[in-house]
């Protein structure tokens, strides 16, 4: 592994940049992103050495390993562009966060005679917000680097890229596609929903209710949730500050499975409001204590 | 206000005789807990000078103020016993976490002539588990106390009482009982039915997927979650951990609030859910994120 290209150069992107320098990578990174802004910043924090004139070079690169770092939908977008015109020697990965599209596809297009390799991956690492700026060497410490390989015998190159992420510090594992995206989809994106509907639902009741009550009464309904919100009610909605630009591709790419987990959790909030006076919510204390007994 | 009558002496009752104490309340303060051991740990913790004898010497008590300290429903049942035999001049105040039905049945039975008088509270303060061995003087610092008077004139002892609660480091408020209710059902009700809800959900889902998949697969479930489960799930669950006990009057004493709160949530999600590849899910995030952004 002597070059490494880097399409997308935001906060996940510009850190394996900064993860491989730290580790003492001795080859070439270069990087392209769409915003020349975090292109520009990448670069001055030395998270690559150069930047590709545009679109067009990172098509004719001679990276060994390209790092797909977009969102899900345009990592889609350059896998069809770069599966024609890489070599067989060539290696590309992503750190998209949902596997099941991106392995589908990529199985019609890499991995084949006369096809560089594809090799799905997802870091399980990020900050509250994106972009280079943010970006560190250490991001993945102790973090867990999910693989979701194609089934096909490892290549040369596959083994470099994977010791190379354990070298960041991270713990690597592989799982099936479909399961990663079932897995994410109970223990990430439904927790996201439910604190984007809650979040959401807050400020309508407040916001309809703070026009109504304005004239009639000082204490609105939002002093009275300044006053009686806690931790409870911060903790529940602080994913909902999460931007939407960073979930639609996930909703777009695991629309069943998240479907599935809001469908189950409706359902299982309603036996809840119907149990509310039954011994039925015992029971369903009970569940929830043992699932937080196992977790500490 | 020279003696004051604790009952229920576990973390929120002891905390208030310990704060009573070190804000150098020169009076007698007097204890009953139905558990001898919360009672005897709230004595030798100096929360309580001394313990009253049993539950007919709490109904024979000529303290100035009687704190309940108990949870909802035993809260109901004394406020029905003693209503009878206590004196004009004496004040009965409480901490439940719900306030209607306890405001609806003092209107009936106190603050009227011959009658003590009664004064509904709520101190939003608490840790993750009771019992008097974790009071603490210093507990109500920089709390939110509630009070929903009952619309009668303030007398002078409620006038001490909440001087004392001041003292305490408490921020005093009063809200209308109902409008506590309901307030209360959506930012700490519903956050923990919500949390308790999705616990028990994953615990099922789990503990039958790893039943299922224990012969066919070393990768369970289980493991699964452990991986890819972070802060997010350790957030938005870790009220699963609050034991039904502290949880089953509220949901007797709020029901048709909390029912509310949930009903509403239910038809989010299913909003979201139908909405995953649209774009009303980009204006959900936004008006979540407009509610965060005001919380801080």
């Amino acid at each position: 592994m002597r070059r490494v290209a880097i399409v997308g150069t935001g906060l996940i992107g510009a850190s394996v940049g900064l993860a491989l320098k730290a580790k003492g990578f001795a080859g070439e990174v270069v990087g392209w992103d769409a915003n020349a802004a975090e292109l520009q910043a990448a670069r001055e924090l030395g998270a690559i050495d150069s930047a590709l004139a545009g679109r067009d070079a990172v098509l004719e690169t001679d990276a060994d390993v390209v790092v797909l770092a977009t969102p899900v939908l345009p990592i889609l977008d350059w896998m069809e562009r770069l599966a024609p015109v890489l070599g067989e020697d060539q290696l590309v990965t992503d750190v998209g966060s949902t596997k099941r599209e991106i392995a589908a596809l990529a199985a019609g297009l890499f991995n084949r005679p006369g096809r560089a390799r594809f090799l799905p991956g997802h870091p399980m690492a990020g900050k509250e917000s994106g972009g280079a700026a943010l970006a560190e060497a250490d991001l993945f410490r102790d973090a867990v680097w999910l693989f979701t390989p194609m089934g096909a015998e490892e290549s040369a190159m596959e083994g470099s890229w994977r010791a190379a992420v354990a070298g960041f510090g991270a713990r690597v594992r592989d799982m099936d596609a479909a399961r990663h995206d079932e897995v994410c989809a109970w223990v990430s994106h439904l927790p996201q929903m439910v604190a984007t509907a809650m979040s959401a639902m807050l400020e309508d009741e407040f916001a309809a209710d703070a026009a109504e009550k304005a004239a009639m009464q000082t204490s609105a309904f939002q002093d009275d949730l300044r006053a009686v919100g806690g931790r409870a009610l911060r903790e529940m909605t602080r994913l909902g500050a999460s931007p939407y630009s960073m979930w639609r591709d996930v909703a777009m790419t695991n629309t069943e499975a998240i479907a599935a987990t809001l469908a189950a959790l409706e359902q299982r909030l309603a036996y809840v409001r119907e149990n509310l006076r039954t011994p039925e919510l015992r029971d369903e204390f009970a569940l929830a204590n043992r699932f937080r007994a196992k977790r500490g």
